[in-house]
């Protein structure tokens, strides 16, 4: 099975001593996992006569949860690229005070951009916790299980990101910065972590 | 990046109108990411002068982790075989009363076996979890916010995995085999479920 042979070399990857891909890596591919199985249930769903009445809806979910998980795909490869520029602001010369002036302003900058990129990933993971309600709902009730699973990857992404959030603004001396990121964050986090939790249930409860 | 591109041929897969891999799949994938997060913490940790003193536990939960790790790659292959072996037992020819009473038979066997599949996921999900308690407190602390990903990732494999072993438990008209799983499933979730709660609030806690 070539694609379990590929996704092996991921998790190599991930075990390795190499700091990235680590943890924001995973937060997004799982919740581009997610993303990925409420398409699944959408595709089971639409094009069939027993669920033409949902078929525009369901066509719409589909249409985000795809555009979600690209999103999703896209940001393990941001979030090393942004690990990877804080690794870099570190290693500038520290020999002079102008010198130590630009290293450090280097680091604030990049762990800016550190910080956001978890941030954004946590966004779309709500995102897709928000479809799997719907999903689960108006969805091919053979498939309901798969719309379960979709919010429980969506939330590990959820709060993955969430963690990696916090780790970065700890770095971050600008306060109003990390203020105001720290709210957009717990805002999120609080919403849409109970969200999956609901959605969770409410699938167990029916299978 | 391969690894991605690989990662996003398995998504594609997950995404389509195929029934397999789905959920199940998901599941143990969410599952072997969490045993690879828990793999990169040891491996950040082991081999440093810093963290001599836990070398050795530390070591060991490296062994550990990386058994679950290749166990629960080889789940997402079970998890297909056995959904396979219960749509092709439904397939089976049902025109007289002896390929009826067949036909049931092989269905009910393979529903035993695509329940216990998700079942020995969940296991393994479980065990991850309580590898990374020890990985969070006594690893790299560099590293934390990994091994709180990590438990996360195998949150959502466990609970995951249970969906899929209650989807199948629902098929099967042996009540002694549904107590009795049921029972060691309920077991399972309750006790890792909160375990994974705890280790991702201490890990939150200390960012």
């Amino acid at each position: 099975m070539p694609t379990n042979q590929s996704l092996r070399a991921f998790f190599d990857e991930l075990a390795s001593d190499a700091p990235a891909p680590g943890g924001g890596g995973a937060a997004a591919a799982a919740g581009a996992m997610g993303a990925a199985l409420v398409s699944m249930v959408c595709n089971l769903t639409v094009g069939k006569e027993k669920f033409a009445a949902v078929e525009d809806q369901v066509g719409e979910i589909l249409n985000k949860s795809e555009k979600l998980r690209i999103k999703l795909n896209n940001m393990m490869q941001e979030d090393v690229e942004a690990f990877n520029a804080v690794m870099a602001a570190y290693r500038l010369p520290k020999a002079t005070p102008d010198e130590k002036a630009i290293r450090s302003a280097a680091i604030q900058n990049a762990a800016k951009i550190a910080a956001l990129a978890p941030l954004t990933t946590a966004q779309a993971c709500a995102e897709v916790i928000e479809l799997t309600q719907p999903a689960a709902e108006m969805g091919n009730p053979n498939v309901l299980s798969d719309a379960g699973v979709a919010a429980l990857c969506a939330q590990a992404g959820l709060k993955g990101a969430a963690l990696n959030v916090l780790i970065n603004l700890g770095m971050i001396k600008d306060e109003s910065f990390v203020t105001k990121y720290q709210a957009d964050l717990d805002q999120i986090l609080a919403k849409y972590d109970a969200l999956a939790n609901e959605v969770y249930q409410s699938v167990k409860g029916k299978l």
